[in-house]
């Protein structure tokens, strides 16, 4: 058997920035403007897969149909209102430390997000990557997570196998999509899941947060110069 | 043995009233005023332990003591900020209901929060309580939650034991609680906690949230006329 270096993708909103709560609320408001009411907590166990997908189980949720033209405006609506939330965003501790680790050691790594490009920058800027980092996000495939097409397309990228890969992510849908692409899943509880869903949803293992998965990078096997796990 | 009816106490923030992800970004926009740093979701798990508590879980989480001056600052500042997202926080579906079931049965029951008196009466009002409904706050004990006095002091207004109790809640801080005042605990994931969570903190039953316990309401034994189960 050959044994490849492992690649690292990481997603990027409740994983490497600290943006997962401003998202649910600015939701709620929105939801809230047009006198529809979801109870937050399960707003919360939504996000992360697409934002189609997210539309289609929230009205699954409230038991309506939404015309389109409802659908754009709620979209719309949304983005202001966590635009308004933007100052409150920051990069989660140990983010850029832990991404600076990756290059440092040389293991491929890609950032990974059911976000689109235009509406991602902010956020990954803050994380002052270098312009060589390849970067996945949802303009760039037909499906997002749950799908596994993203990780289908950063594997392509950094030239690996989706089975040589481990996402690390913070919501179930990271995880399942993770799954769907024989890839292991790394669960982080930045996003406000708990450990035991994460794990339900196929994390081999789980920590706070990225400044923990680096203060214990050596138990994910992420060495220098490749790593010598293959989960396939 | 004696079989005595069983009493319910709710919690308040979470459990019956929608604001949790209110109260965390209040949290921790007050924090970045004052440039604290601390990931959203670790206030979000903090959340509905006493004021005091939650204040010395965070400086031991930033590794750094406040000033009972920097203290009073920063809890002035997260009232107003809170304050700013009210017109956000509703009850959650059910739970007027509910609570109208509860006394419709005559099952006797209570309101139980961490919260003092004057910062809970708007949520208190958006559930139409009758005057009669015994309602516990942090202003009528020494300690407030994961201590078990509220609970005690509800039991006493209800004329009920503690072990014939069982405390409804979202926060493992309610379960807590509820088991070192020997009460049974039921945990509602309307507050954003895991269910598992929830169970290792010591819930018997786990439910969404208000609708969906009154939903259920046989499962818990909540019988019309006083309830046939005894916890202790």
């Amino acid at each position: 058997m050959k044994i490849r270096d492992t690649a690292f993708l990481f997603d990027l909103d409740g994983t490497l920035i600290d943006n997962v709560y401003q998202h649910v609320l600015a939701w709620k408001e929105a939801l809230d403007e047009i006198g529809i009411s979801v109870p937050t907590w399960r707003l919360h166990r939504k996000l992360g897969m697409s934002g189609g997908l997210f539309v289609q189980a929230l009205m699954a949720e409230i038991g309506t149909a939404l015309t389109s033209d409802e659908i754009a405006r709620l979209r719309e609506s949304y983005r202001l209102i966590y635009r308004g939330y933007a100052g409150t965003v920051h990069a989660l501790p140990g983010a850029k430390e832990l991404l600076r680790h990756m290059s440092d050691a040389e293991i491929p790594w890609a950032i990974v997000t059911s976000a689109h490009r235009s509406s991602a920058l902010s956020r990954l800027a803050m994380l002052e990557l270098s312009a060589q980092v390849p970067v996945v996000t949802r303009d760039m495939v037909k499906h997002a997570k749950p799908d596994p097409d993203l990780f289908f397309a950063a594997a392509e990228l950094l030239d690996v196998e989706t089975k040589d890969c481990i996402v690390v992510g913070d919501s179930i849908w990271d995880l399942i999509a993770a799954r769907r692409a024989q890839a292991l899943g790394i669960g982080f509880l930045s996003g406000g899941y708990g450990s035991e869903e994460l794990i339900k949803a196929g994390a081999y293992c789980v920590f706070d947060g990225p400044a923990d998965m680096l203060s214990k990078i050596h138990e994910v096997g992420a060495r220098a110069q490749g790593v010598r796990i293959t989960p396939g």
